[in-house]
């Protein structure tokens, strides 16, 4: 995906990587698609670095080197053997480039190792099982053997979700085989299938359910992470992920009706009851445990009427304070909320206007005109799911409170442009990085009240970087608070310097009052920090629930969720 | 609150009770108010039970007697002393009444015993704190000195919920004095209070907060049980009840963002970040633990605006299953939700239409012309609450879906009839029950696909009673499924026979799918029938944190939740 360029335009990597390179592992999404910055964005970023275009000539860390390592697996021949009879020869691999392969996920400390050849922490073996049978088998063997368990679904972690850090150990793969639909039910506008379908096989599955399922209506996952394309439901659930549509249908963890989860202690499965009084609630229990107290082999979703209308909206705000206020008063004014609901802090606003064809368009000099000045003007944006009436009545009473706060409504056009790059963006962030500017994101959630104060004050040390671009946004909010949504760029190859400062940021996240992820997960990356973030007491009941449902710490040690000691070399 | 009738009508107490008389203890709510039944459905009762005029002049068992037991304290004047110098002398006491009206919630069971002036389990102590730091001194005390520790808040358990079974303990008085307001916060729309604090006094504060917290608008918890009056955040909060409205407001779990709880090893407090990714979630670890991992000591719900209208509706169905259909199309519809929301199946709509006025009106022969007809037919009610536009969206949509399913419109008329008694019915059960006629009730949460089959079997056990007359409602709904809340009328003064009886019909719930609460949480009385209705997995997670949090088993021991052994009285 290419944009023309009125002036010199740098080369870009267009082509599949080799399917042996590093690069082939690190590259996001579809091996043929990429996508270019728009002209706007590629001067933005020429300016800020204080770059020319000569630093565009030469790349840096491409990747494209072919993986000829050997990595001794830790297994014996014998555990390979017992492990392979368990789920059939063809289904367990010690092969190099595949074990290598499933390392890592897209945390960007991934992607700088994968293009530097950096492989630290290789699975020993890799299964893919098809039924919570052979789960439990593998599980079995593996915890009264000393091998570690981790499992890779869709591989989109930004936090070293999956990273194997200890051996001997087996990766569970679940994207190739464990992905089947269990039952589909339209009476209880319910799904279950297995933890390894993608997001958009599930959501072709729904779309095309009365021609799949002979059901009498069309339905939707309602669950569309910018990862959506390349993620599984797996992840969704264990991680309590979040769809930029969670406004509307809600996250994973309200999305999920049942689970179950196959522990070293035995099989944990909930019912499908739509609420209860029946004591604590196992499923918020395991959601979230993220890999650490079982596995996930099976899970009933809510699913969601396909709308077949999405009403549009977007609006201009002086400043981010308004746009604020506007946000809190929707989510607060009880009249239904937006589906996609999306508010861009000043800097991401220039960016926007530069990305989504503000700039240049007749739009800009009206924006000038009318006092909605660049460096303080607000860009909103969203549209609506649900039935017709209800869409109509969100929109109406959005316009209203807008008005209010001096927003200047531009149509639905800017949410199309949005839309329409929603998510393909990780593309762009593999492009740029070939010459050595690194896009990268961090969020949290926040109250309305501590909203201003968190924003500023993360900015702050995103921006100690120097020359660092900082944008921010919300796309998540609720009545009592929001998510903030940091995307930072900053030109550096050095994986040390971008350690140091990544930890810095995640350390003012949680120094700042904010909950320290609101949907990427802890992993092993953002660990260190959650018990500062959600305290000791909480910390030491996540300890305890640990050692009852895994007393070996078979499943995905190392330092996930802060459950183990951390490893050296992190 | 009488209603004249035509013929014989009779005596009813209509007196406050003797303040020193077991009735006194057993009594819903208001001493001074009372409630007789309306004379249809009188005349249902007497023709149900084949009795006559003359069964209704004596009465039987009505606890009017004076309290003159002495219970001697189990606790050393030692340990009275120590726990009085925590509180304060005046907050703590071993007065047998008061200790004696301590002991008991609002269970069938309770009221039989209590009418029979039968004291089975009596507190040791009655204290007062007001603060959590006497909350932690008191648990920390008794912790370490082999005292078990109960709590009572409204006492309206119908459970055996706060039951003291094994002694020596405490009880914990919170409605008293553990009842404040922490913080009112509009930006967030939050309130944090103790958990002593009552429905009406939370709704008062909420509605006239312009004038209390100097607010801008006027709000609602939205939480509204049918024992809102004489209930307490505490109890809603720890059995994850329900309120009548939650169909649109969410039940108590929903509404609940954090909480603080005193354990004995230590305070647990949540934040009030409206989502986030970081491990398990504790405050869906704390609900539900019913007293028996901790003490609640603080609680942040989320507040709503007060509606200015309600939209009401109400309509007629040919049968159950043309209303339930309405029902799940409706919750499945995404146009919105109506806030209170229930359908009465054909027995209870032939009760409604005696109790409510539509017999003897001019709708009984339009219903009957027009082919509505009883042991058929089925009432729909409910009214809307949010901004208007979204009520009128909801309400025209269901009228909609009505019609499709031949639903006869019937205005607000009935609905308005229903919401003049849907908090005084209790009172109602205290009226019939001097005649030896009990009213008792039990719920269960379904899904949709499961929902005729759950009717049926419940019903079936609850009619194995001679003439029991067995009415049964939908009043929680949900895209997934419902509740089914099932409302029986026998006619007995046997303890042991009602026993029997009652656990016959929560062994029915459980062996159905249905979940064995849906909201009246599960305490002592419903343990026996946990582990095979979520299994013993779950249950054994249950027992793990039990044993983190209370290694002593101090905490509402005696059976809850199933986590200890049954005793030998229950």
């Amino acid at each position: 995906m290419s944009h023309p360029y009125k002036e010199f335009e740098p080369k870009w990597i267009t082509d599949a990587p080799n399917p042996k390179s590093f690069r082939s592992i690190m590259k996001w999404g579809d091996p043929n698609f990429y996508k270019a910055p728009k002209e706007g964005l590629y001067k933005l970023i020429k300016s800020t670095f204080n770059l020319t275009d000569d630093d565009f000539k030469e790349m840096v860390d491409t990747g494209e080197q072919i993986v000829d390592m050997k990595v001794e697996t830790k297994l014996s021949e014998e555990q390979v053997k017992a492990i392979k009879e368990i789920v059939g020869d063809e289904f367990a691999t010690i092969d190099d480039f595949t074990r290598i392969s499933l390392a890592y996920g897209k945390t960007m400390i991934d992607i700088m190792r994968l293009r530097k050849g950096i492989v630290e922490n290789v699975p020993d073996i890799v299964v893919y099982p098809s039924t919570t049978e052979e789960v439990q088998k593998l599980l079995a063997y593996a915890d009264s053997n000393g091998i570690k368990v981790y499992i890779h679904a869709g591989g989109s972690s930004v936090t070293r979700g999956t990273e194997p850090m200890v051996g001997p150990n087996m990766m569970i793969e679940t994207q190739k085989r464990f992905n089947k639909v269990i039952e589909f039910n339209e009476v209880n506008q319910t799904i279950t299938v297995q933890p390894g379908i993608t997001g958009p096989a599930l959501e072709k599955l729904l779309n095309n359910a009365p021609e799949n399922f002979g059901s009498t209506k069309r339905y939707t996952c309602g669950h569309f992470p910018q990862s959506f394309e390349y993620s599984c439901v797996g992840g969704w659930v264990t991680t309590r992920g979040s769809g930029q549509n969670s406004t509307y249908y809600g996250c994973a963890a309200d999305i999920v009706l049942s689970q179950e989860y196959v522990t070293p202690v035995g099989v944990i499965k909930s019912d499908n009851k739509p609420r209860k009084a029946t004591g604590p609630d196992i499923d918020q229990i395991m959601m979230g445990s993220e890999g650490c107290f079982g596995i996930l082999t099976q899970v009933t979703l809510k699913i969601f009427n396909l709308s077949e209308k999405h009403l549009k909206f977007s609006f201009m705000f002086p400043t981010w304070e308004e746009g604020m206020a506007v946000m809190r008063e929707v989510m607060q004014g009880e009249f239904g909320h937006p589906s996609a609901f999306r508010l861009s802090d000043a800097e991401e606003t220039d960016m926007m206007s530069h990305m989504y064809g503000i700039i240049g368009s007749p739009l800009e000099p009206m924006l000038k005109a009318t006092g909605y000045k660049m460096h303080q003007r607000c860009l909103l944006l969203g549209f609506c799911d649900g039935e017709i009436g209800y869409q109509k009545n969100v929109v109406k009473n959005i316009k209203k409170i807008a008005k209010k706060h001096h927003g200047l409504y531009l149509t639905g056009y800017v949410t199309t442009s949005w839309e329409h790059g929603r998510f393909n963006d990780p593309y762009l962030r593999d492009t740029i990085q070939d010459y050595g500017i690194i896009i990268d994101t961090l969020e949290c959630a926040v109250n309305w009240d501590n909203m201003p104060s968190v924003h500023d004050s993360v900015r702050e040390v995103v921006k100690a970087w120097p020359n660092a671009i900082c944008t921010c946004h919300i796309s998540h909010s609720y009545p009592q608070g929001a998510n903030l949504y940091f995307i930072f760029i900053i030109k550096t190859t050095s994986l040390e310097d971008f350690k140091k400062y990544h930890s810095s940021i995640l350390k003012a996240i949680a120094d700042s009052g904010a909950a320290l992820s609101h949907h990427h997960g802890i992993g092993k990356l953002f660990a260190p920090y959650l018990e500062e973030n959600i305290g000791t007491a909480q910390m030491n009941v996540n300890k305890e629930l640990k050692k009852y449902f895994d007393p070996n710490n078979t499943l995905n040690p190392g330092g996930t969720l802060g459950l183990d000691e951390h490893p050296d070399n992190f």
